[in-house]
C-alpha cells in the first residue's frame, strides 16, 4: 500500500502505535495539537512543528517570500493558541534551492521572524539547508501553559463554540484556483489576511485560559468538520454542527455568490481557517463568549454541542442531519491546493 | 546574489542579524550547536533542529529507509551532546512522496524513534506532509544541562581535544563515490557504523558535563577544521590543529590507501563525523581523559591548542603551517554529497 492510499492520519496513528503511551517527561505525545510536557517548575512545556512545502501547502505564484514566513510562523502559532498556551520561542527549517537569490530568501525568514516576534516567540534557531526541488519550511513553536487544553477533554452536555468566522480561506483560495485574481495581495482584504497573514488566535487563548473556561480545543486547519472529527474521536463523543450558526463574513458570502459556490460547504470544510475550536460548559459559554468580545474584535459563537457517541453530525437550516462531502486536508491524499491531485 | 553564493554560513549571519540579540527566555540564539532557554526550575533548555534532504545529505541507493532514520536522529543528537547536554524529547517533520510504500516510511520512522528512546528522547509528536519531490527529515531534540557548552568559550591557553578517531565518515562516503561499494551496508562494519548509524557522544558529554570539565564544545558536522573555524570565531581566538596527533581508525587508512587517498585530509575536512571537538583547561586535560575512558571504548585525545587571534592553523607532521583545502560542508555551495554540484 502506498502512503496516499493509507493517508496522512493512517500514518499518524501508525506512528503513534509504533511510539506507544508517552513517557516522563512527555504528558501528551503524537496526537494533539503540541506536545506537552512536564518538567521541573511550575505548568507545562508546549512544542509543535508545521510544515509547508512549495506545491502542496503553498504556490509561490500566490504568495510573495514574505508572506510564507508570515504564513509559516501563522500556522504554527495557532497550534499554540489551540492548546490555551502562550509562545515563547520559534524556530525554523528551511530547505532552500541553491539557485534562489538571497532577497526573497531573507523576505521569507523576515515575514517568519517578525511574525513570531509579534506573538511572543523570538527566532532562537532552526537549520537552513539546500532543497533539491522547491522551498520548505518547518516551523518549531515552543510554548508554555498552565493548564494545556487537549482534544480529549469535551464531554457530553458541552457546547460547541467557533473564534470569528469560517469559510474566508476556501473563498480565498476558490477566487485563486478560478483564476479571477492572480496572488494573494490582489484578493478582497479580509480574504488576503486570512490567506497570507492568518490571526492566530493567541489573545483569545490567554484571556479563556487564565478563567479555566475551556474543556478542549482544536484549531480549523483541516476543515471545521474534520476537525470536530479528531475532538470527537479523542474524546470519545458525538458532537453535532448546526450549519446555520456556524459565522460566515459578508465577504465570503459576496465570493460565494460570485463563483456560484456555496459558503457554507467552505465554512464547514476549507482548511487553514486557523479559528479556535472550543467545548465549553453550558454555563460558561456566555461568559466565554463575553471575555472573548471584550478581548478584541471577534465573536465566540455557539455552533453545536456535544452527546453521546462517536460521531459528527451536521445539520441543515431545517434541522435535517445533511450529507458534508469532506474536502479539508490530507496531505498523501487529496490536495486541496492542487486541485485534487496527490 | 544567489544563496549558493553567499553560502549556508553567510546566510545563517544574515537571518542572525534579522532576529537581533537573544531575548528572554533564550540566553543563546542563533550560531551555536544548540538553542539554549532559561525557564523555571534549575538547568537550561536546549533545541536543536537538523534537515536531512534526500539527494542533498543522503541518497536512498545507499541507505535504507530505517539507516535514513537513525542518521537523522544520531545528527540531531549530536548536537545535544556537542551542548553538554541529555536529550528528553524527539519531534519529527517528515516529508514523503505520496507514491512511497507504507512500509519504508514506516521504517523511516521506526529506525528514528528507536534511536531517539535509546538515548532518552521519546519521540513526543511532529509533523508528516506530501514532499513534491524525495524525502526530507527535520528532526528536533529537546535536551536539558545544567550549564551549556557553548561554542564561545575557548581561551588561550586552552588544550584542544577530540573523542574517538575522524575520517571515517571521509572513508566511507569516498568508498560509496568511487562505487566500490553499492550502499551503507556493504563498507567495512566500522565504516557503515559512522556512516548510517552515528553515535552521539551523548554518554561522554554526560561524564565531562558532571565533573564540569568543558570550557567550549561543538561536535563536527562540517569537517574539523571548519569546525574549529566556528569555535575559533565565537570565541574570538586561534585554534592550532596539530595534524600529526588527530586519531585515525586502522579502517580508515586502510580504505586510504585502497583509494590512493590521504586520510589525514579526510581526518580534517569530512563532514558528518559526529565526534566531539572540545576546548579543555590544560590542568584538566589527563583527567578528562581518564574519565572520557573508564567510560566507554573510545578515547579523549589532545590535538592541538588555542592562542590569541582569529584563525585556524593546520601544521604537518614536521610541524610547518600546512594548506587545507576545505571541502567540508556548506549545503548551499558545494555539496560533497553530489560531487561539488550546487
Amino acid at each position: 500500500m502506498r502512503l496516499a492510499e493509507l493517508g496522512e492520519f493512517g500514518f499518524i496513528e501508525k506512528i503513534a502505535r509504533l511510539v506507544g503511551a508517552p513517557q516522563a517527561p512527555v504528558v501528551v505525545g503524537i496526537g494533539d495539537d503540541a506536545a506537552v510536557l512536564k518538567l521541573t517548575g511550575d505548568g507545562y512545556l508546549l512544542l509543535t512543528t508545521d510544515v509547508l512545502v512549495e506545491d502542496v501547502h503553498f504556490r509561490r505564484q500566490w504568495l510573495s517570500p514574505e508572506q510564507i514566513g508570515t504564513r509559516a510562523a501563522g500556522m504554527a502559532l495557532s497550534d499554540i493558541a489551540a492548546m490555551g498556551g502562550r509562545p515563547i520561542a520559534a524556530f525554523v527549517s528551511v530547505g532552500l534551492p541553491p539557485t534562489l537569490e538571497v532577497e526573497p530568501a531573507e523576505e521569507l525568514m523576515a515575514g517568519l521572524s517578525r511574525t513570531a516576534t509579534q506573538y511572543g516567540a523570538v527566532l532562537a534557531g532552526g537549520d537552513t539547508t539546500a532543497s533539491s526541488q522547491g522551498i520548505f519550511v518547518d516551523v518549531v513553536i515552543l510554548g508554555t501553559t498552565h493548564q494545556p487544553w487537549l482534544r480529549n477533554g469535551a464531554q457530553p452536555g458541552d457546547i460547541l463554540m467557533v473564534t470569528g468566522s469560517l469559510g474566508e480561506a476556501g473563498a480565498a483560495l476558490a477566487l485563486l484556483q478560478a483564476g479571477q485574481v492572480t496572488d494573494a495581495s490582489a484578493l478582497p482584504e479580509a480574504l488576503a489576511k486570512r490567506f497570507a497573514n492568518p490571526t492566530p488566535r493567541l489573545a483569545v487563548a490567554e484571556a479563556l485560559a487564565a478563567r479555566n473556561m475551556v474543556k478542549a480545543a482544536i484549531d480549523i486547519s483541516d476543515g471545521l468538520v474534520q476537525d470536530a472529527g479528531h475532538l470527537s474521536q479523542r474524546s470519545g463523543v458525538s458532537i453535532t454542527i448546526e450549519s446555520a450558526r456556524v459565522p460566515i463574513s459578508p465577504i465570503c458570502r459576496q465570493t460565494a455568490q460570485q463563483l456560484a459556490q456555496d459558503p457554507v460547504q467552505w465554512a464547514l470544510t476549507s482548511g487553514e481557517e486557523y479559528e479556535l475550536l472550543l467545548a465549553i460548559s453550558p454555563e460558561m459559554a456566555e461568559q466565554a463568549s463575553q471575555v472573548v468580545t471584550a478581548n478584541g474584535e471577534i465573536a465566540l459563537t455557539e455552533i453545536g454541542y456535544v452527546t453521546e457517541g462517536e460521531r459528527v453530525v451536521v445539520l441543515d437550516e431545517s434541522g435535517k442531519p445533511m450529507d458534508v462531502t469532506l474536502g479539508g486536508w490530507d496531505h498523501f491524499g487529496q490536495d486541496p491546493l492542487c486541485g485534487g491531485e496527490s
